[in-house]
């Protein structure tokens, strides 16, 4: 069965994924650069930069595994660009440039009507007014086999995580302090019940966890 | 200069460092046990209660950090025991026995007065009720030149950390879920500003990390 999976999703020392005031300047909010580091070092996303070289080890290992075996991903809104409410004139088409590092179909969850978008490189944005379960439904659709890898933000974890939808989930904890922001852990109605660590090791730099739903 | 530490402080993945509903069945709250099974199996915690064997790695090297240097040591009344309000007619004193493990004077943070009581092996706990400036200041003084260890819980650390007053901090982040419970980064007004991890390894089954005050 296609799963739905998480991958190197970031969390502070202090529980955020994500630093306070996203902007077009600070993406992933004043102090989120920082949660991100380890993977930027990685060959995986060197490559995905087109850039040469980056680190081989564990970390990459982990980095390249959110790429494996995907067909399909969700986000979030907030994910997909800085703009609130309805999406106005202006003609925002991602953080990724012309041709996003996707390559599949990507479902962005939000209130307000979009046309899709066609990118280079294999990569469509499709925007889904009707909420999760019907995006996930669409991507599995879409990722004909494969699995869907679901990205951020933590809005849009926690609504899956609620539902118990999501299969896998890979963390990368990162032994940093942002002092506010986005806590993933946060408005699950007492917790993420159901999911067990299957594997746990770390790099100099991050702690990786591997947690599974229980069968 | 003596230093004011805090060591073996385990983290569960989503922030908790005690399960909820603390008592005398649970002095670490529901599933709060779990967060201390990797120190239970060190070497350092065998000999403290006497066993043979245990687990001499880094883990160990960690756990036995947090005697190293100590003179006394400062607990929130809620680590002492399960009593809340005044103290009634129980004779209570502490969960560690009749030689408890700390083997040098203890001051206990509380709101109600309390005669010291002085157990076997050289530790004696003492009750302050005016302050976290004041233990720490009777502490420094009982701890004649040593550092001193802050136990917990949770909101002893906090208020410390709120100040500013805590030298280094030693966290076990533990790929456990508790879903409920006491989270240390909480209550803290923005964070605990101003701590920089120093030291960041894991073992099979924890991530150590060292923060320390910037200077």
């Amino acid at each position: 069965m296609p799963e739905l999976r998480v991958h190197n999703f970031a969390l502070s020392l202090d529980g955020y994924a994500a630093g306070a005031n996203q902007s077009l300047e600070n993406p992933l909010g004043v102090g989120g650069l920082g949660l991100h580091e380890w993977a930027f070092a990685t060959r995986t996303f060197h490559k995905m930069e087109g850039a040469p070289g980056g680190d081989e080890s564990l970390d990459d290992r982990f980095a390249a595994q959110g790429d494996a075996g995907i067909g399909a991903t969700i986000m979030g809104r907030n994910m997909f660009g800085p703009i609130r409410g309805p999406w106005g004139e202006e003609n925002w088409t991602g953080w990724w440039g012309d041709d996003p590092p996707f390559h599949h179909p990507v479902f962005v969850l939000t209130h307000h009507l979009h046309e899709p978008i066609i990118m280079q490189g294999g990569t469509t944005f499709y925007f889904v007014k009707d909420g999760i379960n019907a995006a996930l439904e669409r991507a599995f659709d879409a990722a004909d086999g494969k699995d869907v890898r679901l990205g951020g933000g933590v809005a849009t974890i926690q609504q899956y995580l609620r539902t118990g939808l999501i299969d896998e989930m890979h963390l990368a904890l990162v032994p940093i302090l942002l002092g506010t922001g986005e806590r993933l852990f946060d408005h699950l109605d007492g917790g993420p019940a159901g999911y067990t660590c299957v594997e746990f090791v770390s790099s100099p730099s991050v702690a990786h966890v591997r947690l599974a739903r229980d069968a």
